[in-house]
C-alpha cells in the first residue's frame, strides 16, 4: 500500500460511471420497448439478457416455500434479528405531522405523508444481497409506504436465490417480479399490464440500471446513484493494525474500484498496516479484486498530528469512516463529512453493513459533504399547511399587498384586496 | 376558461424545459471558460450578457446604504416582519443529533450537520424577488450553514435593485456577488479567485441557469429545477367565486405556461368563476401573460361530488392547493399530494408566497407526489453513528459473519473474526 506524507489538500479519486454512448442507446431502446409493448417486451428482454423464458413474472408461494427449505437455520435467525435491529433504528427517524397555532386563529404546519408506492431494485447474480433488500425495504415500510414492489432478474433456473426470497418474505414484501435490468426500471416507471407504475425507485444496480434510473428521473423519483464504495480509517498509535488491515480489505473485496484508505499521524502504524494488508490479502477468496483495489485506490496518509488527520478525513468526506483512536467518542463533533461513523475497535464496518440497525446505503464519492444515508424521510414528502383566519388577514393583508406590489405582481395583491374589500 | 366534466383520469399538462442543443452548448462553453479563466471569464461574460463592465463583483457598503435610502418605509417594515415569520416557521423544522443506547454498551444514532456553504442564485430583471431571497436564505441560516453566498446579475447601472440589496442585508448575508447566468453557477461550483466554491446551489433561474445547475450537479448538490408554477383550487358551492378568480389569476400572471385550475362538484360555481375570471382579467397590468396562461393551461374540472374532486386533486398533485370548502380543515387527511395546502377563504396563495412563514419554493409539475417544499433538512446532511462495545460484538459477531458469508463476502466475515479471535 502506498504510504503518503500529507502536506495539503487530498481528495478521493472520484469515479462516476457515465456509461458509453452504446450503453446509453441500448437503455433508451429498452425503455421505449417496454413503454410500447409492456409485458411482451419484458418477456423478450428477460429471455435475451437473463436467458430464461418465463411464463409469469410474479414470484409464487411455491418458490418461497422451497427457499425456506434451502436456507440454513442459522442464517434465517440472523436475517430475522437484523431485520428487527434495522426496523428499530429506522423507527426512530420517523417524523410526525405538526401544526403551530396563533391567537388570531392562524394555523401553520407541515404534513408528513408517505409515498404511495416504491419500487426496490435488487441486482442479480452475486450482488443479490439480502442485506441490501432489508436496507431499502425497511425505511419505506417504516415511512408507511403502502405498496412496495421488488424486482430482480431471474437466475438461469427461472427463480431467485433462496436468501433473496426468504428475506423479502420475512420483510412482508407482497409484490415481487422476476425482471431486472433497464427493462425492470422502465416497467416500474411507466407500468405494464402486470406491473402498475410506482412513484420512486431505490436500490443499486449495474450501469444499465443506473442509466435507466437517470432516464426515468422526473417521471418518478430515484435514490442517489451510488459510486464505488469507500472506507477511511482514522487511527492513532494505539490502534490494532490487524483490525485495520482486515477492515480495509473488507471494503476492497467489493470492487476493484473501491477505495480503502488509512489516515494516521503514526508512521509506525502506517507501516504495520501496510505489511498486514499483504499478509491478510494472501488467503482471501476475492484476492484479485481486493489486490486491484488496494493497488489502484488504496492509500495510507500520514499526517503531522491527529488534528490534521481529522482535517484530511473531512476533505475526503468518506462513505464509511472508522475511528480507531484512544477516545473515539470525543471526536464525533469534529467529524463534519461522513456517511456513517464507526467508533472504536469493535465497530468494524460489517457491524453496520449487516446488523446494527443504521442504513448501509450511504453517500459515496465524497457526496457525504451534502448527502445523507438512505432514511425514512426519503420515503415521505412534506406539504405545508396554511390557515389564515379573517382576523389574521385583516391584520396582515396590507403588508402582503405591499410585498406583492414591490415585486410588480399586481394580481397577487388584488387577490388579497378582494378579501379586505369584503369587510367594508 | 374551459369547463370540463371529469370522467376519469386527469393530469397536469407537464412542461419540462430541456433546453435546445444550442443552449446546452452555450452553457458548456461558459462553464469551461469560468473553470479555465476564473474572474477574468466572469468579467467578460458579465460585460457580454449584462452589458456592464464591473471593477469588482462584490457588493459594496455604499450600494447597500443607497438602497436603504430608496426603499419605502412600509416595504422595509413588511420585509422585516416577513423575515421574522419565515424564520419562526423554519426554526420548527430543525432536527437535532440523537443517539440511542443499549445495556451492552451499544450506541447508535444520527448526527445532523449543516452544509458548510451554500450559494443562492437570484434571477435578475423583473424576477429579482425579495421574497425568493428570504425563502432560499432563511432555511440555510436556520440549518446553521456558515457561509452563504448570494449571486445575481447586475442591472445596467452595475448594481442590484434596492429591494434585493435591502432584503439580503436584513437577512445578514455577508457575501454578495454581482454575477448571474450560467457563469455564476460555474463560479459557485468550481470557484474563482474571488468566489470560493460552495457545496450546494439553490434558487430559481432562466433556462441557462437551470442547464448550468444540471451540469454541475454531482460536483455540488442542487435544489430541484422548478417548472412553471401551478395552483389548484378545490371548492364547493359555498365558495366565493370572486376570491377564486382572483387567486387563479394571481398564478396566471407569473408565466404564460403557469397552470390555474379549479376543481369543484358545483356546476354553478364553475360558471361563475369562468365569468369572473374574464371580468378581473380585463384590468390586470399583466393581462396578456395571464390570459395566455388561462387559455392554454387553465381549466375548470366539474366532478360528481366532493370525494371525486379530492381524487382529482390528488391526481394533479399540485404545487399550490387552495381548499375553499365548508369545512376545509377536515379535508387535510384526505389530501395526499400537494406542495402547500391553503385552507379556507382567507388563506389566499399570496399569504404563503410572501408572509405566513412556510416556504414558497414548492414541488412543481406533479412532483408533489414525491417531493417536499424547500426546508431546513435540505441544508443539512445526516451521518450514522455506530458504536459497538466488545461485549456487543462478542454477543452478535457470529450472526454478522453468517450474514456476510451468506453473501459470499469472506473479507467482511474475517474483519469480525479477527476481533472475536482476540478474545480467546
Amino acid at each position: 500500500m502506498k504510504i503518503i506524507n500529507v502536506t495539503k489538500n487530498v481528495s478521493l479519486k472520484r469515479t462516476i460511471e457515465a456509461g458509453t454512448e452504446t450503453q446509453q442507446q441500448a437503455v433508451t431502446q429498452i425503455i421505449e420497448k417496454v413503454k410500447a409493448y409492456g409485458d411482451e417486451a419484458l418477456m423478450a428482454l428477460t429471455e435475451k439478457f437473463d436467458g430464461v423464458r418465463l411464463q409469469s413474472f410474479a414470484v409464487t408461494k411455491e418458490e418461497i416455500e422451497r427457499a425456506y427449505e434451502e436456507i440454513e437455520e442459522e442464517a434465517l435467525a440472523a436475517i430475522r434479528e437484523a431485520i428487527e435491529n434495522i426496523r428499530d433504528f429506522h423507527a426512530r427517524q420517523k417524523r410526525e405531522t405538526w401544526i403551530t397555532t396563533k391567537e388570531d386563529g392562524t394555523m401553520l404546519g407541515q404534513k408528513v405523508t408517505p409515498l404511495d408506492s416504491v419500487g426496490v431494485y435488487v441486482p442479480g447474480g452475486r450482488a443479490a444481497y439480502p442485506s441490501s433488500i432489508m436496507m431499502n425495504v425497511i425505511p419505506a415500510q417504516v415511512a408507511g409506504v403502502e405498496r412496495i414492489v421488488m424486482v430482480s432478474p431471474p437466475q438461469s433456473n427461472g427463480s431467485w436465490p433462496a436468501g433473496v426470497l426468504v428475506t423479502a418474505n420475512e420483510l412482508g414484501v407482497k409484490e415481487m417480479y422476476k425482471v431486472g435490468g433497464a427493462q425492470a426500471v422502465a416497467a416500474l416507471a411507466y407500468g405494464t399490464e402486470t406491473i402498475a407504475p410506482i412513484d420512486k425507485i431505490v436500490g443499486p444496480g449495474n450501469i444499465y440500471v443506473a442509466l435507466a434510473k437517470r432516464a426515468v428521473f422526473g417521471q418518478v423519483d430515484i435514490d442517489m446513484i451510488a459510486g464505488p464504495s469507500e472506507i477511511v480509517v482514522l487511527a492513532d498509535e494505539k490502534a490494532n493494525p490487524i483490525f485495520i488491515a482486515a477492515d480495509l480489505l473488507s471494503q476492497a473485496e467489493h470492487d476493484p474500484m473501491a477505495s480503502a484508505i488509512l489516515v494516521t499521524p503514526c508512521e509506525k502504524l502506517a507501516q504495520k498496516v501496510a505489511d498486514e494488508v499483504i499478509v491478510q490479502l494472501e488467503t482471501l477468496p476475492k484476492k484479485d479484486i481486493a489486490a486491484a483495489s488496494i493497488q489502484d485506490y488504496g492509500a495510507i496518509y500520514v499526517t503531522q498530528d491527529l488534528a490534521e488527520a481529522i482535517d484530511v478525513v473531512n476533505q475526503l468526506a468518506p462513505e464509511h469512516l472508522e475511528v480507531l483512536t484512544e477516545e473515539p467518542l470525543t471526536l464525533i463533533g469534529k467529524i463534519k463529512h461522513a456517511g456513517a461513523i464507526f467508533l472504536g475497535p469493535y465497530s468494524s464496518e460489517p457491524v453496520g453493513d449487516y446488523f446494527a440497525g443504521p442504513n448501509h446505503v450511504l453517500p459515496t464519492n465524497g457526496t457525504a459533504r451534502f448527502s445523507s444515508p438512505l432514511n425514512v424521510d426519503d420515503f415521505t414528502k412534506k406539504s405545508s399547511i396554511i390557515y389564515y383566519s379573517q382576523a389574521a388577514l385583516q391584520a396582515n393583508g396590507k403588508k402582503i399587498t405591499t410585498l406583492a406590489r414591490l415585486e410588480g405582481l399586481e394580481a397577487h395583491a388584488r387577490a388579497i384586496d378582494k378579501r379586505l374589500e369584503e369587510e367594508k
